[in-house]
């Protein structure tokens, strides 16, 4: 399948970019019968670093991703300025200047994986780097976005992802969001209702699985249905997945108590795992107008600085002109050590990785949901085990508060508020659910909730917190 | 000295960023008597570097920057995730999110650096890190340009830095140059003909030191002069110095080819190295109206994509909430590793590279000027040995080829492509300088130049390559 023309969405800036004049001498670069006196490159041989070795654990990592790398069991990546192995990002190369899309192991590696998982139907997908998704959305909105244009957003939403639009003077139009997600329903009623005198928005950001802040995540026929939305109305689908593999398995309640539980059985294939992931808005993106940003930020490390943005080519290639002009590429190290590590692995090994990844959020997020259980006064909290990401919310009807007319005037974000304050003065700080509201938003009731993460934890600690938000309810409740 | 109130300069998107309101939050993260739910941060067990080791040369490298370590005379560079030198950014730090500004310990050594080199007068500068100047331009431009603003370049001046700008929708206001750089006067001239009814420039982007193309480096005494002038009209001086540390010694004809000449005698002391540097802008800067962008990129190796924007501290916080929601913060592994070698190198091992980087570029630039001489007809040829950078510039005087009325019209950029076409048919690429005009360029005189570099080639090919340029240069002309 042919991606569709989409660069009527570009924003002046986008269709602004010109590349460099330079690039057309740069043809000849490296050419035999011709000495370069073009290019301000220094010499490699000046670059002070001439070996980088780096000990990392082994797959399968039977003893848990947080084991470490013991003599004769460790993945040792050995850099040299020079190639040794075939699948290795040379120092002299990632230190020098040059491959803004990327050094081509990596691509290579990151190109494999992407087409393993998410199997995109329109053939002109490719991908370029990034330094991770907050870069990647800024680089997204300057790509599409210019003043006065509006952007779909779900009603609650990652702030500081909101706050990377702000600058560009959009207006926020907040799409109502149940358990599950982007309602596809409500999303089509903004449209039938849609104000004719006023642009259709731009794209829809959302965070698709493991929401920021509800750690909900949509269901495949809710992808398709806000798909088919998205190409009828002429938006673009910007789908910011950090989460996407901390998909976990169900949830059983009482498991994290019972000392005969293992988190490993039944064993799955490295099928079995591919085929339980929720299908991605990309592996759905029939016509190109979906652009996915990944990144190794919750999988390796968010230090590395590493992600990359899936879409159609031609879209990319005004990512790669933007990139060219202001973050160039990701850093030199991090592309030598990350494929260093990813191609000692292969793409099995990373697999591996994935896997004992999700069972160590497994274990926090069924160990949480158990402490929520034994702990939270249910007559006025629900709470709802996420099916992945590192966030869970407990949410709580401030109708249900004897003094919800009088002492909290019938606001529920009083009653949120002295609920942050009681678990503060009991010792745990859990993030109030109205923090996360995009602009334009539109309360349905009288809940609130709170986002609680289980990712920062370790779980005695989660416990006592746990122990002492319930304790911080209870009193305000007055239960 | 304090610094003055700048904040009218800011741009619309700078003065619209917000924190994130998760900032209020993380002042209780760390607190003992708090179990902190609110981050979604990975815990660093999950990160699969376990140890990072890197070889670099030794202090004072008497044998030369590009001499590989050996067994012995190496620095080891050994982090892991836990600190076990102080002044080593631990990985579990770097690899983690935080410290938009940059990890503390290599804060501090850049900022000491800086104090070492620049004794900046307004006590109020302080120092961010970025990923190189090229993000820093933009990060400027972003931070203080909004669309029909007008900034002032050097006439000539590089193409990426220009094309970084255009989307921006600002306006060129070209700054005349001769061989010393920006003309002071003709700057003056440019305000005191200024059209009242357009707004003054808010900026000058400046190469100052080693500038690209021309090789030319502003004197102390236009620096003072442009630094009054800037105070005057009350625009910024944004100073984009990579090559800064490329300042060599003085040109001797005829040294490149004497076996006894010394590039190491006398032998300076640290304190005569910089004393003779040339003062930069932030030196003059009472009144913190200098952006100062410093880079790694030409010191160290260009692919760190590390580099650090010095300004006064409230024009930097601005930057800080860009960063925060674009670019975060260099790569962790850079950080680590930069910092690892810094460390070790200390201030004074860090002088010695510089120190040592010197004489292999004062070896290249002599070599190449006394290749020039022997190669160049002087009569239509004039070149200049540049005293800092990369690059240099070979002058021609489209007038004093016979054809210039006739086969040329009496355009020089005529001449300029027949050379440029004929050097590729020889065999050597030197960039024409046209290609680098500024948008408003307006040509002085019937000369035009080409723009070699000497950094990225060994000696015998700059031989090579120079005597197929001369070769070039005198087939069109006929000589």
């Amino acid at each position: 399948m042919t991606a569709k023309d989409l660069s009527h969405l570009l924003s002046i800036e986008a269709k602004t970019r010109r590349p460099s004049p330079l690039k057309t001498a740069f043809k000849y670069y490296g050419k035999p019968d011709i000495v370069f006196l073009g290019g301000g490159l220094p010499m490699s041989d000046y670059f002070p670093w001439d070996k980088v070795l780096a000990y990392s654990p082994e797959p399968p990592f039977a003893d848990g991703i947080a084991a470490k790398p013991t003599e004769g069991k460790a993945v040792i990546s050995e850099l040299h300025k020079h190639k040794i192995e075939e699948f290795d990002v040379p120092l002299a190369r990632s230190l020098q200047y040059g491959h803004t899309e990327g050094q081509p192991e990596l691509l290579k590696f990151v190109k494999e994986h992407t087409a393993l998982i998410h199997k995109i139907p329109n053939e002109e997908w490719d991908v370029v780097l990034s330094v991770g998704n907050t870069q990647a959305w800024d680089a997204t909105l300057r790509t599409f976005c210019d003043p006065g244009d509006s952007i779909l957003v779900e009603e609650y939403s990652f702030p500081s992802a909101l706050e990377t639009a702000s600058p560009f003077q959009v207006d926020y139009v907040p799409v109502p969001m149940d358990n599950g997600g982007i309602i596809p329903e409500k999303l089509e009623e903004l449209f039938e209702n849609w104000d004719a005198s006023n642009k259709k928005p731009k794209l829809l950001y959302t965070i698709a699985t493991g929401q920021n802040p509800t750690g909900s995540s949509l269901s495949a026929e809710r992808r398709e249905a806000i798909y088919k939305i998205a190409c009828k109305h002429d938006f673009l689908i910007v789908e910011d997945e950090p989460y996407y593999f901390l998909q976990m398995n169900d949830y059983k309640q009482g498991a994290s108590e019972d000392p005969k539980h293992s988190y490993d059985e039944p064993k799955q294939t490295h099928e079995e795992f591919l085929a339980a992931l929720v299908p991605s808005f990309s592996h759905l993106d029939t016509e190109g107008r979906v652009v996915r940003l990944d990144s190794f930020s919750k999988v390796l490390a968010p230090g590395v600085r590493l992600g990359w943005i899936v879409a159609q080519k031609k879209l990319l290639e005004r990512y790669v002109r933007l990139h060219e002009v202001s973050i160039q590429t990701p850093s030199g190290f991090t592309q030598s050590l990350v494929q260093g590590l990813l191609g000692r692995w292969g793409q099995s090994g990373y697999v591996d990785w994935l896997i004992a990844l999700r069972k160590e959020y497994t274990i926090k997020r069924d160990f949480t949901i158990d402490v929520l259980h034994k702990n939270m006064p249910k007559d006025v909290v629900e709470f709802f085990p996420p099916s992945a990401g590192m966030f869970f919310t407990v949410v709580l009807d401030a109708s249900k508060h004897p003094d919800f007319k009088t002492k909290f005037a019938s606001d529920p974000i009083k009653v949120e508020t002295a609920i942050y304050e009681a678990g503060l003065e009991k010792g745990c700080l859990m993030i109030p659910g109205s923090w996360f509201q995009s602009p334009n938003f539109k309360p349905h009731d009288n809940t609130f909730f709170f986002r609680g993460t289980y990712a920062a934890v370790p779980l005695d600690q989660l416990k006592v917190g746990l122990e002492r938000f319930g304790e911080a309810v209870k009193t305000v409740y007055g239960l």
